[in-house]
């Protein structure tokens, strides 16, 4: 709550000077996390305390509907905004999330909520980079990726798919683990642990005949083939992945953090990936993503720049 | 401040309670005044001390767009709110309006603001009734007035429009001063000193030939006869205070005092008014209305009922 | 329909008065009964036909749509109607609903709708008086609810909820019956006749294991336990009670006729509840509505005043 | 009135029955007239009282204002409506424009409303056409003009310019008179009984070194050269016509009556029109509308098709 | 596509000249395709291919949401449009359904598109007139059908119901086939290639103890008996089909082709009807259609009035 | 024209692609013609011309309601898009700005767009640097600044305001001119050539007595003392920059090309401003800006990074 707390008090005034053309919703970036760290630290979630007895969760549903009520009534009045409104937002911000505490508490150490970063948790913030990979812009320059939800409009490194997989695999043989942002809103991403990009015509014709068709039957909306690994991929390239931004048919759904690589019975690579959906799906919560759909679907990753192949970082300038 | 802080308060929960079907605005009525000085008392205005170093005024104009915006946006999401809803409010007012003081200071003494109301101003605010006078209720009943700033739905005292004058003169000569609501959005009612009911069409004859006349010439739009005391005036009954109230060319406008009677070369009598717009006009911030307008354009008084003659109380029933 | 007919342009007149502020819906409450026997008294149904051959019911689905655009367009056109105005929805609500007639017919004797209600039914509907119990008024004092429905700012006496069913159990043990306004989009008011606080947790634990829960499995949405009386219920406390109002989690839903009093084999008391949702349920049109479920979820009631306790009435004041 | 209420009667269900796609405003074309004449008949003014003692014209604001509530009303409820609609509809005519009576009497003699057209009037409806020209239909075929106010669909007559002011002056010749639609929202038609079409390169010329020019000054923005007749206009060609109904500089204002023709002391040939804006302008209700600018700016032309010239009619195939 | 792109054309153009009172959709009526023939010819689809590699259909879609976008951009700046805006248009839809060639070549012979439709097809346009049944408006005179479907405002003769169905014997016992405008959105209407006008009171009798209602049962909504010919019919009148035009029933929904009449085991008449649903149904996207729902719901009909019985012709003054 | 082409078909791009979270207006930066000239060169005005005979300029009201138009629709149907939607807006572009030229011919050579912009302009568009002073962001680190028409989310390099200073005159004295970006809705910045922040106390002072105050009376509201140069003016710290930032009373108007530096008798310095409003004012079309002016309300300045001094340089890193 300490970091949502920080990024909402930035996105409302950015929302305030920019006259509402930006998308004031839940939604956020990697970036959220690694600016806020790096400008206001952290504190852990038991020194900001703010659940009356009774309460389950925040109440977020009830914050965004003043937060944008307030947003809306300031846009309509003008938009010119007195120091007063950004100290109403800020004690809106500490009645629903709690008040931002001075000092954390870690192993009985008292940290400043920055010191906790650098000391206690041992992080350079300004070693993390996001990286992409687009054709719109040329590669080994950096852009901010055009999605509502990038309302920093922070810059990301854009690589070839190649690099961006080898940047991927290194880091994680290195022991590094890796934020990646990617849409998961397709067929192919199951509720069931599963992330692939099934080859559909391939996938029709084994479906024909199966025991499954037979009990659906041809009219039921029920009987398309169910996607269950290992199946067969497509074949990704550059190209369609860029196609997929361009016709916004690949969005910016969701952050998860890949962790391992594991490799199937026909030898297909897929990325481990710890999802925050709760132990769900036949693997507990765990998400096995093929490279295929790696290479698809991502909108961009979060890597420590030590994690990078060298070459690689050379070409990026950093 | 005081006194606008606790009625916001009431205000906004009243409209989240009703679905927003509630008038959120500025306006009130003298109601307000006397419900928030007996439920929350009253404090002097140097003990709520708010404004910033250069600030000139309260800034109403961003209080109203933001409280605005939060009643529209709880109202979107569905209009239930969770107590921390509330809280916010009263932050949010506080930081606009300043924080409310637990006690106050009057001549040495210290007050909590419910005994100052009682014991340091010496007021018993169960004795001010409001009155009114229209047909569409049974005389000698209480209603409650359908305009928008009557958004507490408080009562009124019907009388007879000649018992309302009667309580008003009773008022003044026994010394009380009256709060009168007055639509004053009419032609009789000048931006110089005067309020009157002039018979237009008397005022209309004058006009011709006059010197005025000749130099602003027919076509101009200036050329109305300007209205100065005295002036040929209507009769008013009770069925023209009606109809004003119910095509609703009566509005309900604004809220003065009245603090004497005073009669012109004519003899015919005025309200002597004080007004708040400041020490403009003829008589510095003063007005003289006549019975004529009183007659016809007072929404409602709010009065001592004590200063009410003893014979309409008894019809009153008070 | 002669009733709605006169709430109808009451409702209209107060909605163009106070400027579109108000809920111009087809609900209301019980005092718009007693309000309009009084000033209007009432006619039996047959003596104000209206289907015409071939319909079997009144359209009020389009007359709402009319009535509603009607206030809508004198809105937007600033508000200020003639005579004209009342004279065209009058003539609306004849279209719709049938011609208010003059007398109605009795028995054989022929009785103005005033006289009808005094003599034919032997009415007096100043003894009705509309009861609540809600904490952020004074007990013993009036007030008006707020809720979109009462359009017409009625007053209800406020008392404590221990009173307010010793107020109804002594009208059913007088022979009188009540009128009941409830919420009852309630988990607990079943479509099955009853109506219960339940007791979530115990009932979520007699559940596991049942002969049901095998059946419908855990994933199931079918898969909460019924809700079948006997049921262990909650006790409600008159602060269970207020924070239901506050939060707006009781609503003002529907009107009932309580009419007698039972218990269950445990001796669980319970209301009889005549419904006007036709002879559905299990009890043909009856509920069985706990007294747990009155003390949280009643709105308000209306009841004879000779049938409340004299203790009590004094209290009340009247 | 009596021919307003069958318009709108019309005009009413016809919006209901294309869901709204129609123009529903107070303006009309000179079809309404002839076909309102045609299938109702029409009555004497006197026969169709209306006002109400004080009131001094018919409330068309009021009206206008409740027939788009109620139009919008049946639209936002979907659009069926049952015969009680338009019988609402009716009584609202009904109320504010009076109730259309069965007879009109004239010189003593009691006529029905269409035999008071025929036999009173001695008018035969079926002779009045609706002639234009404009390029976008082929010529002497017939088409429905695209304005918003033809409502009905009505169809005009297409024929050349030159023959549409043939049968102006052969009309005016055989003692006929025109109605007149026209765009009068035009610099050169003046407020002052005029109507030009100026050559404005030709205007500035001659205002330079004018008195009126030293006066005025050139960053005044009265600093135009005031139109008065005679002045240099521009010669109209059908192109001219066609480019301003295409851009729509060129708009369906007003309708008036042509009823004779004049000429200037150049020769100059003008129109002589009936105005409807009162004994204003020089010329006390009658403007002077050059050949050019009816050329130019005429709309339609209402006509009795026994004023064309033969040849004319037989181009027409009437 | 060629069709389509001359049809759209004309709707915005008209869009833009009646402000936007008009309604601009994908739907229209027959004479759309019978005007735009005459107007611009026709090519064969082979000759206007717009296709990319991997389309398989035109995105209408798409189309639609900019030409709304597009008129209304223009409405918000007030309506008036340059010249440069309908080319603007045109090179939309040349973008989207492709370039409309000038030629067309049919068995090796190349037209003009407006030779290809009266030599190539052997047309002539003006053969085909629009025939309905409706009593607002005198039999034997045209009028414009008032949906909203009918932007053209295109006439349609009104005979009788019998002459209707007199006419469509006609034409299809003389070797022409008939485009059949109808309301499809009826129950009698299945998806499965059936339209009748089921006497619904006959059919809940014969469904009671059928073993579909014993299977599915009575608090089913699958539960309504199905409809399968030959079933029961109600008569139509003249006056039934005017209250289904009138209260909005009968709805302006879909454009078929009659070819041919057949009757049932009972000797009922049914019209076959080709339907652009693809081969679905019973009778692979042949209808059959029962002369009672003919004469219910047509809303019109297009027919070569070659094809039309002379004594009708006669009658309707051609 | 070519660079406004350019930049509608990004900035149309990104709108789709951020959900419309965007100005889509006529508004824009200075880097979006650094960036077009470096991306898509430029070419001379008379080698793309688009005006009709009779046309005098660009319709961009037209193109910027179609523009609006095409992007609203496309948002309303949801968001995506296919590649035919961009060249859609492409043809647009072209209707109303013209084809896009290959080739532009200067002095005799031919030159592609980009060559033209490096050879024929001989500039190196990665010289040129976008420089702000605002205190949110760390001085000498990049950031975008806030406002709305910075669609691009450009960076500008942030620095001190005296370094701001520096930069500027350093530039001037080296010959270099600067894109000036300020906010020119100011009291001090007039219609006549002139632009200061005067002290509004000293210059009331002055005022009294003077001899325009005595003909245009203190009632007038044109009484205000009329701003000519030398005035005394405020001195302007980096805390009152970002006060004006903050509250958004500095906005984002204009921009302009500095050109000179020159001083009033008085010695103060002033900026030699070459605006784009025409030759008027005072100084046919050149303003003379303060320094205070200038430190106040810069938004941003375009330079030459050559043009900077050394020692800032180094501080921004490049």
């Amino acid at each position: 709550m300490y970091t949502v707390t920080k990024n909402y008090i930035e996105k409302m005034r950015k929302f305030i000077r920019v006259d509402g053309y930006l998308c004031f919703a839940e939604g956020g970036s990697f970036e959220d996390v690694s600016h806020s760290y790096e400008d206001y630290g952290v504190v852990l979630e038991k020194d900001m305390p703010n659940l009356l007895p009774g309460e389950k969760r925040i109440n977020f549903r009830e914050l965004t509907a003043i937060s944008t009520g307030l947003a809306e009534g300031a846009k309509k009045a003008g938009g010119k905004v007195s120091p007063r409104f950004m100290e109403t937002y800020r004690n809106i911000l500490e009645t629903y999330l709690g008040k931002c505490p001075e000092t954390t508490t870690y192993k009985g150490v008292v940290y400043s909520p920055k010191d906790f970063v650098t000391k206690g948790l041992g992080l350079n913030m300004s070693d993390y980079v996001s990286v992409t990979s687009f054709t719109h812009y040329p590669f080994y320059t950096q852009f901010a990726i055009e999605v509502p939800d990038n309302w920093r409009w922070d810059l990301s490194y854009n690589v070839t798919i190649d690099d961006l997989i080898a940047i991927m695999d290194n880091a994680i043989e290195k022991g590094y683990t890796i934020a990646w942002g990617s849409d998961v809103s397709e067929t192919g991403f199951t509720r069931d642990g599963i992330g692939v990009v099934p080859d559909m015509e391939d996938l029709a014709k084994s479906f024909v005949g199966s025991d499954q068709a037979r009990w659906v039957g041809g009219n039921n909306p029920q009987a398309r083939p169910q996607i269950v690994a290992p199946v067969k991929e497509l074949a990704i390239t550059q190209e369609m992945r860029q196609e997929g931004y361009d016709n916004k048919t690949t969005t910016d759904d969701h952050g998860m953090q890949i962790f391992g690589i594991a490799k199937d019975q026909n030898g297909t690579k897929y990325y481990m990936v710890k999802n925050s959906w709760g132990p769900t799906g036949k693997y507990k919560g765990i998400w096995y993503v093929s490279e295929a759909f790696v290479r698809y679907k991502t909108m961009n990753i979060l890597v420590n720049k030590n994690s990078i192949p060298k070459d690689i970082r050379k070409k990026m300038g950093i």
